[in-house]
């Protein structure tokens, strides 16, 4: 077993079914040692997993839980795109868009959902440059989409 | 005629003029390879063609119509900078910004408009990595921005 | 002295402390001759300089000087983690993402206060491909943040 999967194994984790992309476009794209990440919110294969507006029908630990599902789901789409998940050497960049109510702007605590995840499972590899900017009215109604840039290895 | 070329008058579509910039930035930066391209609405030289929020004053393919057009509105940008479409070799990541009313959620419809084009014309090479976050108020109210980096050859 | 320290000094400008990032995340991310820089408002360490949403609490000039002060802010970042300014040597892309009312749409005018500065200090390697979508509700309720891709000299 990989050394990545082994670690998201004794982390407990499970990933969900990669996602189906609802649209002509690949949920990862390799060029150039780099990996481009589609925006993914929490979604096992075609189900939606948290839905809603942070601040208004979800609370801020529910908008963080949402993006580290939404690093699952992510990783799960790296692991069926690129087979073994130890290829990924180094997280470079993040965005998330955060789906909020108007007088919620503690965006940073959403998306560190993300980022910690990310870094459990891979270590200082895993730490990245991110923003977190507030997105208008969210594909599918989720409260977070993330997407990436990860560094690969052949 | 570059095979592109020929491509998009086969598809029976016309380019419109390359976007005027409103304020100092490139339309597109080429470095390393890569060509990293601005955020297009579907534009006509300064006109814009298409304005208003997506599920209120537009439907969801009205909002597929601007995409489309945003996608021949930076090939047009493509074309005044790199001569030579045939030089774009692989689209790798699109983020579309899509404007619209709070309960519509369809985000993935309306930038399928820019992504479907750009396989149409591009074939496989044209297939992305892509986000479809909502945006806030948007630049000029158009119903969406696309942005995106490609690969090119010398 | 650096060549962009001493042009930032003749500007008669000062650089804010690097801003102090909320999670676990990096400032600046430096990879394949690249520094991805995260999103940045206007801001002093963990002070933030500028608040409010453009057309309502600010207007259109008090974004472009938000979006000018965020410049400063990202090149504060660059500074502490490049250690010499110099090593920029061209700015690739950049995304400003706007808070404003529901009728503005002039984003534009406001990401200019980042790109006019950027290119007053870096000449024409300064000059970049940009997004300036508008965002919903914004980290920490500031009117802009911004992200970058710049090139990097060992």
């Amino acid at each position: 077993m990989s050394r990545i999967e082994a670690r998201i194994e004794d982390l407990g984790l499970a990933l969900p079914a990669p996602m189906l992309p609802p649209g002509n476009f690949k949920l990862v794209n390799v060029y150039g040692g780099l990996a481009y990440i589609s925006g993914h919110p929490a979604i096992d294969g075609s189900t939606v997993l948290v839905q809603g507006v942070v601040g208004r029908d979800l609370t801020v630990e529910e908008g963080y839980e949402a993006a580290r599902l939404a690093a699952l789901s992510i990783i799960a789409s790296l692991k069926h795109e690129l087979g073994d998940l130890d290829r990924v050497t180094s997280w470079l960049r993040a965005v998330g868009y955060v789906q909020s109510a108007p007088e919620f702007h503690d965006n940073a605590k959403v998306v560190n959902g993300f980022s910690d995840l990310i870094i459990e499972i891979w270590g200082e590899a895993g730490r990245h440059a991110r923003s977190a900017p507030g997105q208008g009215p969210s594909p599918l109604d989720v409260p977070v989409i993330i997407d990436a840039i990860v560094a690969i290895s052949e």
